[in-house]
């Protein structure tokens, strides 16, 4: 065949993403923000509306063989709320698209419910709706969730100003390692069946990957304090992948230092036990569900007390320049892999 | 194993939904209707939000041997405009979120969103944003539409009075046929690759299944004729599905009468040349996307000289009796065979 063919490889997910926002423009003029957000902003008199979907697919996003189902239904709409607290707005209502096959008994979906309505008590949202239907393969979860915020309270990725302060919540990188130690017991369990897993040692780190919370709590806080970020995002796809997109949308440089980046020490000692690096974990890893965000300077008056806010670095002038300044006070660039999910294995 | 495994076939999709329902209540003041609709109703200030979600899964509700990838697109955009169309609001935004495995370009992710966009420009909504993400089988479209309407104006299921009168647009089952005839097609292909099918005659029926359009004319057609339904659903179950919709939500039975069922020339034609009865195509077929909806009988006056709209029978008192006059002026029960995905074939 002549026909032109290009691997979607060679875009990746954002090089995608980009190529679908210049095709389309906006015509609506309730359509505050379009794509390139943690979610897209809709006008509602004084308020906005904040719109952000995820899709979940069984042996793309989670393995069934580790991730009990009750969990899954718990992640994907603690994800879905993840973007949510990213716009700074409070998360009301989600719709949920269901593709099942006939490998999962009734039994299983409720198991599945059980954990969505476990994460709707916990965020307050309610499920308003849905679409239900068989797969031909494997489990598929899509999640739309609504939130709502006052109109000048929105936080997008691109008002970040330079010498605003970089501040992450909790800690990085321990939903990777954890993913790790769940793949290694996988492989134990498949040579040997009568071997029980040990997981208790990685508690932290397991529960971190498969029962992951967004940071609500985080949003709560910054409106009690009155502090409004410059800029926002939350951590799915490593620091580092996010670090660069809010230095592309605001059109500043990032600089961190090592040092500050908060790590737990189960991440740090597992990632050495698996001999990774454990600020690679924190960099290249994913899934924290944590908050990333920029303040001016003189908001930090208002936080540096929070005992789960790490000031980690600053926003600079050249755009060109994202760095960190490692442990050894050297200086390297900040690049991301991210997910590259087209890549050819 | 003696755990218990009740298969989700014994409750087929519409059970799911209804235990879904039952599991799950609504906390939120601005949830102003949740499961059990053609769409989710949130507060928004004098108007009210409509949020609807439809998922389309590769070899479940679409085959891209005949279906291509512009259409696949615009088909996408029009279901979910549709379930909008329905609530009487006007489609506003959508997301996307979407599975592609690596046997897809770039080129094939290119013509999937020209339909996108075709079918956005033609109904005027936005694309504002979404999740991209690789499948490891096939492709996978899940949109969420969001649209708009002044909060009296909002049309549910639910508010048909005994002696409305039952509406439908357009006509019905040609997309069913259609279906059948691209399914004939196809096997005649596989048998001989060397045959060029020959689907000029059946233009309209195939139309109907690939190329489907939400009804948003009428939406403005009503509005014009300052006519607010007091119940309405899409069509894209069959008919009979959605009638028993009508009743159960509306408490009330339907009468209608086969002889004032529209039926496209076309459509009755090809489906005595399949042997099926063409007003099975029409209860138990599928994909329509016309609207069903019920008017007081005082509103009859408003609509009776519209060219696409067509009065078959009306709601009584006796929700247990759901009934069609056949043309031979004998009585059948409507049943709805509906969709059962999960059935075990």
């Amino acid at each position: 065949m002549s026909e032109k063919r290009t691997e979607l490889s060679r875009l990746g997910e954002f090089g995608l993403i980009d190529r679908i926002q210049q095709q389309f423009s906006l015509q609506n003029e309730t359509s505050l923000k379009g794509i390139g957000d943690d979610a897209a902003v809709i006008s509602s008199g004084e308020e906005s509306i904040v719109v952000s979907t995820d899709m979940l697919l069984e042996g793309v996003h989670f393995d069934l063989s580790y991730m009990p189902l009750q969990h899954l239904g718990y992640k994907a709409v603690a994800v879905n709320v993840s973007d949510i607290a990213a716009m700074n707005a409070k998360p009301e209502q989600i719709v949920i698209s269901l593709g099942i096959s006939n490998r999962f008994s009734l039994e299983a979906v409720d198991a599945l419910y059980e954990g969505i309505r476990a994460a709707c008590d916990s965020y307050k949202v309610d499920l308003v709706g849905g679409d239900t239907s068989s797969s031909v393969s494997g489990l598929i979860i899509s999640i739309t969730a609504i939130g709502r915020v006052a109109k000048d309270k929105v936080v997008e990725r691109n008002g970040a100003k330079a010498n605003d302060i970089i501040c992450v919540t909790g800690d990085l990188g321990a939903a990777y390692v954890g993913l790790q130690v769940l793949e290694r017991e996988k492989q134990v369990f498949l040579t040997n069946p009568e071997m029980q897993p040990d997981l208790e040692k990685y508690e932290y780190l397991v529960g971190r990957q498969l029962k992951p919370e967004a940071r609500m709590d985080i949003v709560h806080d910054l409106a009690e304090r009155n502090c409004v970020p410059t800029s926002m995002i939350d951590i799915s796809d490593g620091l580092a992948s996010e670090l660069l997109h809010l230095s592309k949308n605001s059109k500043l440089g990032v600089k961190i230092f090592e040092d500050k980046v908060p790590i737990d020490h189960d991440t740090f000692e597992t990632a050495i036990e698996f001999k990774i690096d454990p600020i690679t974990c924190v960099l290249n890893g994913g899934e924290d569900y944590e908050l990333l965000f920029t303040i001016t300077p003189t908001d930090y008056e208002k936080l540096k007390n929070h005992p789960d806010i790490h000031f980690i670095g600053h926003m600079h002038e050249n755009a060109n320049q994202n760095v960190m300044i490692t442990k050894q006070q050297t200086l390297v660039p900040i690049t991301a892999q991210g997910w590259n999910h087209f890549k050819v294995e």
